[in-house]
């Protein structure tokens, strides 16, 4: 490890920063919050060209191509829909504040909990800069510092966002702090900093998200590994199967509410399998079979499954097919391989898809709609932090509400027990 | 570490157990859930005889004294205060299934987000045995499966306790899981068990919720610590601030709610130091003082209070008194030393009271009133797991809605994106 540049804030200062800011933004108005949004989205407008010339750097200097250039890849087009999404963010309501109950007490003691920001939020992430933005803003207007350690292809491209954001007049200095992309070092700290960070989301590949839950003292919530089932019911109207197939596989396949999984009822497989096999092949996807699917497909383009493919979150054009005997089947199979993100059932019978959406212990469960609505703007949040697979906390999309904690207030006239 | 038991089930077999079982708790209806209670509170009372048999081997081998022995100590009357609180639990509304939100899409889809169990809940505590029983039935009531690892010294009542819950008839195997008190290795694994337990609550001294905190991949509650502050404003009726402070600190000095601190603006010291510090000293408190209020208070029982003394949780009786010179100097000093428990202002000025509560970044802050409040069963909930003095999940009391997660149930007609 190198000296850090004389200039240079330590991971620990930033911290600290953040911290002191925290107080400050928890007292800002609503009117205060989004007039500093408002700014900021007009300063990306107009720092367009220094902000795509960074990018370019980043792009070039990565060397990445294809899914993953595109991924970091910054045009004036999306700096606009990045300053347009800032807006969007002010102009949704502000939590802060909200009471959440309200009552009396027999002894007259006035109890109210009420909505209070989370004080620091830190973001682990990679690639795209636009979350560099979208994250910032949704803090901003819960009140909270947020402290962001983006990935090291962004470097440039994060440096200058977060200069144009926390250049704003009115900024509290230590509202958003950008820790160093280069060194592994300051995500060590960062996870550490329990007392100083009050809450660490990752966002990124399994690697990312199992080395911060494992590691991390700071509360954690954890985002986004999505292996996505669509169980096919024997009562399922096809075409609509189809679709849903179909879309939830292909329309953007490297996305954690993609489909990875498709159960198909026995009853129905012998007509389903085939057919479905032959569609997926033509959307150029890959497909991965069970014994019974294989011999249902005979002939057409379908390759065994292994064990660990059950498991496994594909996030490109492969999906692997397994017929189940029944209602129950598909269940068991998803509470046992399944991320607990979203998983769906396509049946035309609404006592089995009750029963699916009850006992499917996932964050999201649809009926006769495709995974890929699982998403904060889809949801109707506006943005979203990310999408929680833990159960505390937060459950599923997550934007606005969850970046915030409560407080009790106790007023009374000398009461004492 | 010796071989165990050959019958006896391993912790990674209890946690197994317990995570199938919370499949099947997730699915009792309210009715089955509180006949289950209603049992419990029946057999409890009906193994009055072994449980206290089982406690007097507890407390004869323990060796433990005075307050600590006390708190392992049953007696006819508490196991019957123990039955009456299942029925208390039973009697609470089951949140459960209960609709947070609902909306239709402009696309016809229909979300629904409602409350679901966490799943599996931990809990590691000390002493006093109507833990075992207070939090299995409000994990009961709230269809999570719990595992209980409670303290060496009551490792005959907590089992005691336990076979009669797990032996209630139709009591799901594994719903209530007990492991081994006698070595540290069962709290390893337990806290390391990330995937088969939702959540882990330390109840105890700092020592045990730190060492959760630090070392479990397991999210966490932290619980308890409280280094409560009363501030004593220039404007305050005197006789108000007697009754809170001395009522904060004597009425139980061994609990996180009791007052540890005295802060007394400046302006009013030289007449409210010595006229305190004597109805301290008569209530047995030992009290230690900064250089202000030793002087104001000469000739008084006041010992000089050292840096160490403003972080800690004494939990007896024992108070440091300091000076401040003003409002916002009551604050900072709260927001930099407390553990964001609960905090005390006593003032006749609204805006003055009004700057404390919404400035001092506690789970519960009180205006003319005492921090000892701070209980799930003084706010009101019918029971509490214990306090959290973190922000994500819940903050302050929590019981039952606390012990839940939510699920997003979306109903659609083939809609696809």
């Amino acid at each position: 490890m190198s000296a850090p540049h004389p200039k240079a804030a330590s991971t620990q200062q930033k911290l600290l920063r953040a911290r002191a800011a925290s107080a400050q933004m928890a007292l800002l108005s609503t009117t205060e919050k989004d007039a500093l949004l408002l700014t900021i989205a007009a300063a990306i407008e107009a720092g367009e060209k220094t902000i795509l010339a960074a990018n370019r750097e980043d792009v070039e200097t990565s060397g990445l191509e294809g899914a993953m250039r595109d991924r970091l890849l910054l045009t004036s087009a999306r700096v606009k829909e990045i300053a347009q999404a800032v807006r969007d963010v002010a102009a949704l309501p502000d939590p802060i504040g909200e009471t959440l109950a309200e009552w009396t007490k027999s002894n007259g003691l006035r109890i109210r909990k009420l909505r209070v920001p989370l004080g620091v939020i830190g973001i682990i992430y990679e690639s795209r800069p636009n979350v560099t933005v979208d994250t910032a803003v949704l803090a901003l207007k819960t009140g909270n510092a947020i402290v962001l350690r983006g990935g090291k292809e962004a470097t440039r491209s994060n440096q200058r966002l977060v200069e144009i954001m926390t250049a704003i007049p009115g900024m509290p200095q230590g509202a958003i702090e950008l820790l160093d992309s280069n060194t592994r070092q300051s995500v060590h700290e960062f996870i550490k900093a329990r007392g100083l960070v009050d809450v660490i989301i990752p966002r990124g590949g399994a690697g990312l998200i199992s080395f911060v839950t494992e590691n991390s003292t700071v509360p954690v919530i954890e985002t986004g590994a999505g292996n996505c089932h669509i169980f096919v019911d024997e009562s399922a109207d096809l075409d609509i199967a189809d679709r849903i197939v179909i879309n939830a596989k292909t329309q953007r396949p490297s996305v954690c509410n993609a489909a990875e999984k498709l159960l198909v009822h026995e009853r129905i497989a012998p007509t389903y399998i085939p057919r479905i096999v032959r569609k997926l092949g033509d959307a150029g996807v890959e497909v991965r079979g069970d014994g019974k699917s294989r011999s249902l497909a005979a002939g057409l383009n379908i390759v065994p499954a292994t064990e660990q493919d059950w498991h496994e979150e594909y996030l490109r054009l492969c999906m692997a097919v397994a017929v189940v005997a029944n209602l129950e089947g598909a269940i068991a199979h998803i509470n046992h391989h399944s991320t607990k993100h979203s998983d769906a059932i396509v049946t035309s019978i609404e006592k089995n898809a009750r029963k699916f959406l009850r006992e499917v212990d996932s964050a999201a469960v649809y009926w006769n709609a495709s995974t890929r609505f699982t998403d904060g703007a889809e949801f109707g949040f506006g943005a979203e932090m990310g999408v929680s697979t833990q159960k505390l906390h937060c459950r599923g999309p997550f934007a606005l509400a969850e970046l915030t904690s409560a407080k009790y207030e106790i007023i009374g006239t000398g009461q004492v027990r």
